[in-house]
């Protein structure tokens, strides 16, 4: 890219708008993170970290054992670690990558040495397992799909899941990015047992709150777990990250009020497109694609008044869309307020 | 590796253990640290960490512009991001990779696709700038050394890195790994004006305490910086870990006085050294490789009496070595005294 970057950075927001444009947690992390992290001490902070506790955490979280865990600085991390080890650095090799989806997954194949086989949605950006299963080949080592997926928030659900580990067969790896999983409240975690070729991708960047923190993991089994770790350094997750984690996943309360919150978010933002005859998808995710037009000018315009979204118009199948944060339900309102304002004034 | 990973996880030291094995800062980092850690908010754990400002102090403080810093989630990260950015995924390459040195240069380079050409040392384990030419072929894409090296502890001065990057030539990348050049007080930075193709690694982690916080940085031209940002996700630095940063290298008073503190322990160490008999290097980092005999039998019972020193006894040239941490003097005091007894039972 002529920015010279992996993928293309996410835009950035002025102190004190409304961030509504990288799927954040929008309120902050619970309380109970900022006395955990009260508790490290200037020895730990100058030891090499050790996050075996953090590792047992995220297992009990997930009914998993301690090996079918890899704790990884962000999901991206654990995606370029996939990559990594699962591409072979040398002959022909493909990825097959659902479209649209997260902007990471196409370069990070390139970078471990695929050539990229894009796999199309339908055109109501739904999931097209025919598509996805054309784009496999002989050679195809890798397949990267994110669900529930982003723009469109579908949700392919777990039947179909095991029936595209199936079709790619015991020597491709099906990775299945649940960054958004805890907003569906699905999981493809019961597949691990009887598929040694599913490797899931977890973030705690979303509901959970901790983006600053790059936290996120891969669950596969044990087996897995051990062939990824031969493309990572042991000691790639901060201290205050896995203190951090730790103690979010204890606070379920805050996690569950923080769900609902979003639950309703979406409602709101629902009702209004419906009063205000936009097209938009009804999501699994923490956000919805909304059609509104002229997108990068409404973006602009929302922009000016405080609110920063995404415009999604140039991927295949979002043309004339952006994409908006479901968060706390009063940011919800002042969002579609705003929207109203603006559009109105077009 | 049979264990699964990448390289060699470091040896993890029990609580209350003196940490003498991972040339980590023994004292703690700054307490200027914990104060920019009391300002970061719930808010700002929430969201996508932002390092600019990081950025532009780490350029200041090593006299450069801010488009020849790329931040790295601790060196680690910076060394696999410089193999994917500058291996070619198909095709032979190689990679010399100076021995004995830090042991992710090796399997990195690999895991890039590039097959490594060693280049051994002298006998006396100091920079043998023959072999490393020697290992130089016309596939030759990248050369890896640290300077001062661990664990022989020996400089390469300006000069000759110089000739190094010429001997290589404009096809080939230059890395210069100077995680303990902070010790060393020298450095190959003024170079980087005229040698488009030197790569410099730095560390928080050594002098600066910040070792749990993964923070390191490459240093670079800017058109290589933006060759090295193709290879990274652009948002893998901690947001503790920009905040602590910027306050360290602000408190050049707590540096400047754990410098003096690591050098009056090497010169306990060595005239311990002396007065005991044992031939070690004089070194140019935080650590001393003395050679003691039987070094896992002796690393045992260091590490009985609550001392935990690096067992290097298996690395070429270095037989019958342990590898000790200079840090505080009133530890060097307490290891020197555990050894002597140490020695005399054996």
């Amino acid at each position: 890219m002529a920015t010279g970057y992996l993928y293309e950075p996410l835009p950035d927001a002025p102190e004190g708008a409304m961030r509504l444009h990288l799927n954040e947690n929008t309120d902050g992390c619970s309380p109970v993170v900022m006395e955990a992290i009260q508790r490290i001490t200037r020895r730990e902070i100058t030891w090499y970290p050790e996050y075996r506790s953090a590792t047992r955490a995220v297992a009990a979280h997930f009914g998993v054992d301690e090996d079918q865990v890899l704790l990884t600085n962000g999901l991206d991390e654990g995606i370029l670690t996939l990559a990594l080890a699962v591409v072979p650095r040398h002959g022909r090799s493909t990825a097959v990558v659902v479209e649209p989806s997260y902007g990471l997954y196409g370069p990070v194949a390139v970078l471990a040495g695929a050539t990229v086989a894009p796999a199309q949605p339908n055109a109501d950006l739904s999931f097209n397992r025919a598509n996805f299963r054309t784009a496999m080949t002989s050679d195809t080592v890798l397949a990267m799909l994110s669900n529930p997926n982003n723009p469109g928030g579908y949700l392919i659900d777990g039947p179909d899941i095991a029936g595209l580990a199936d079709d790619l067969g015991p020597k491709a790896v099906l990775f299945v990015d649940e960054a958004y999983g805890d907003f569906a409240g699905v999981t493809a975690l019961p597949l691990l047992r009887t598929t040694p070729t599913l490797v899931i991708g977890r973030t705690f960047a979303k509901a959970w709150g901790l983006a600053g923190m790059r936290i996120g993991c891969l669950l596969a089994a044990p087996e897995m777990i051990r062939r990824l770790r031969g493309a990572i350094a042991p000691f790639s997750v901060n201290v205050f990250a896995a203190a951090a984690l730790e103690a979010a996943l204890a606070d379920r309360a805050h996690f569950a009020w923080y769900l609902d919150e979003v639950r309703a978010s979406k409602a709101l933002l629902y009702e209004t497109f419906d009063r205000l005859g936009l097209g938009y998808w009804r999501t699994n995710g923490n956000f919805v694609l909304v059609r509104v037009g002229d997108a990068p000018a409404i973006r602009q315009r929302l922009a000016e008044r405080g609110v920063h979204v995404r415009d999604r118009s140039s991927a295949p199948g979002c043309e004339g869309c952006i994409r908006v944060t479901a968060g706390l339900t009063e940011q919800a309102r002042f969002f579609v307020s705003v929207l109203e304002d603006v559009l109105c004034a077009a």
